[in-house]
């Protein structure tokens, strides 16, 4: 955490994306003192969510878990909680069902979230994340469920590693604009061959297909005017040196995105 | 091949879909007198495509390549040739350009189809597969671009495991029967984790999350009335012993499908 704010207000870099791992190990107090005498702000915390599960104990400890991740949140002085759905419970073949059950756990969990100043990102993960990790594929499925509560409430997170692939992005960011459901915006590029459990195969910024400064235009047009996050989960890159990375990133941004 | 076929026919399975590479292995006249010598019909040859090269020698390499698949397909006496896209050439961002020229190449190939009489049946894939293998990624996507031809000419293969996660999918099956689009339907079930590379990690029929008995209701309510295909991808199943497998398929299509 020091290494990645240190590196962060060195290179000029704004705000920074957190997540509730390292936050958690590092302490969500310590973390917050040391993002603020950087003179950084946090964009958002990534992740709560998971609320798939149909027991009634598999969802109390979700809601518990999402209500100790909006107090963190707080904590960080970030206003934007990203939430990933969660997947289909073992056995369950319901999708429309599971999509259900994360409408009512944003109904639960908004009032709690307004009290802290938090806003609900509801992220799309793309599709080959439905059976495991969320059942929400598409802007326009996250979309139809954020504007079940007010915008100020609940929001959408745009990934371009998840949306690349979808020839109605254009209109829903449109849309996403319209309605001002845009809270978040990530970047990371699609390049193949994807990993076992595809879960940490995402590319540099321009290293694979996705037109990054497309999305960029579209995001803008639609009216955000809030920070980029590059998001890039991959065991290679983690394995190297972060600020090596972070330099990277910065010029994959400046060079492909802008 | 003699043993699929002899396995097919002892099995009372009266159609079986085939692959270009076992049949021009075994020859494509062979396979055909075997087929029929068995009293088993050949429900469709896969695959034709792989249309989106943006350099004319790429693009009149992969329009030969089909027109001998279409040649393969009526000497098989089957009257769908199965078609996957073709994925981004390298370095190329443009999904929407990519579509196109499948289009265009459907264009060139009706008419050879249809005086060979075969019919094009083009598959969407899993969005996961958009980058290297399929740029058409949803039912809506591949019906937009078979409305463009006659429904004689062009139609479309709905297969479980790459549409179970549209929630848009059922409103699009409809549309796909109302017009008279359904040239195949395969079945395979969606497991995790995927496999490196995400091509042969298909689930055996009820191994996965995938509501088989759905899409079959969904597909005979929309009019198809044809062969139900189970193709696993899979190199576990590949690995074992045919017969087994294909008992296995067919209680597992009794069980999950019916």
């Amino acid at each position: 955490m020091p290494q990645l704010v240190a590196g962060c207000a060195e290179a000029g870099v704004p705000a920074v994306g957190l997540w509730r791992g390292p936050v958690r190990a590092y302490g969500a107090e310590a973390t917050a003192r040391l993002v603020r005498s950087a003179g950084l702000a946090v964009s958002s915390l990534c992740r709560g969510g998971f609320f798939t599960a149909a027991d009634p104990a598999g969802r109390a400890a979700a809601l518990a878990d999402n209500r100790a991740a909006i107090e963190e949140a707080a904590t960080l002085g970030t206003g934007v909680l990203v939430l990933v759905s969660g997947g289909l419970p073992a056995g369950d073949r319901d999708l429309a069902g599971a999509r259900e059950r994360v409408a009512d756990a944003l109904a639960e969990l908004t009032p709690y979230a307004a009290a802290h100043g938090v806003r609900l990102a509801l992220e799309p993960l793309h599709p080959m994340y439905a059976a495991d990790r969320c059942v929400v594929s598409t802007l326009a499925q996250a979309l139809d469920l954020a504007e079940r509560f007010p915008a100020e409430r609940v929001g959408v997170v745009v990934d371009t590693y998840h949306l690349w692939w979808d020839d109605t992005v254009a209109g829903q960011l449109a849309r996403a604009g319209a309605t001002g459901r845009i809270a978040a915006f990530q970047l990371a590029d699609w390049v193949t061959p994807l990993p076992e459990g595809v879960l940490l195969g995402r590319g540099p910024l321009g290293a694979g297909c996705v037109d990054l400064r497309w999305f960029r235009e579209r995001v803008e047009a639609a009216g955000y005017r809030g920070p980029a996050e590059v998001e890039i989960l991959n065991s290679g890159q983690w394995a190297r040196d972060g600020a090596e990375v972070l330099a990277e990133a910065i010029r994959g941004y400046r060079r492909h995105v802008l």
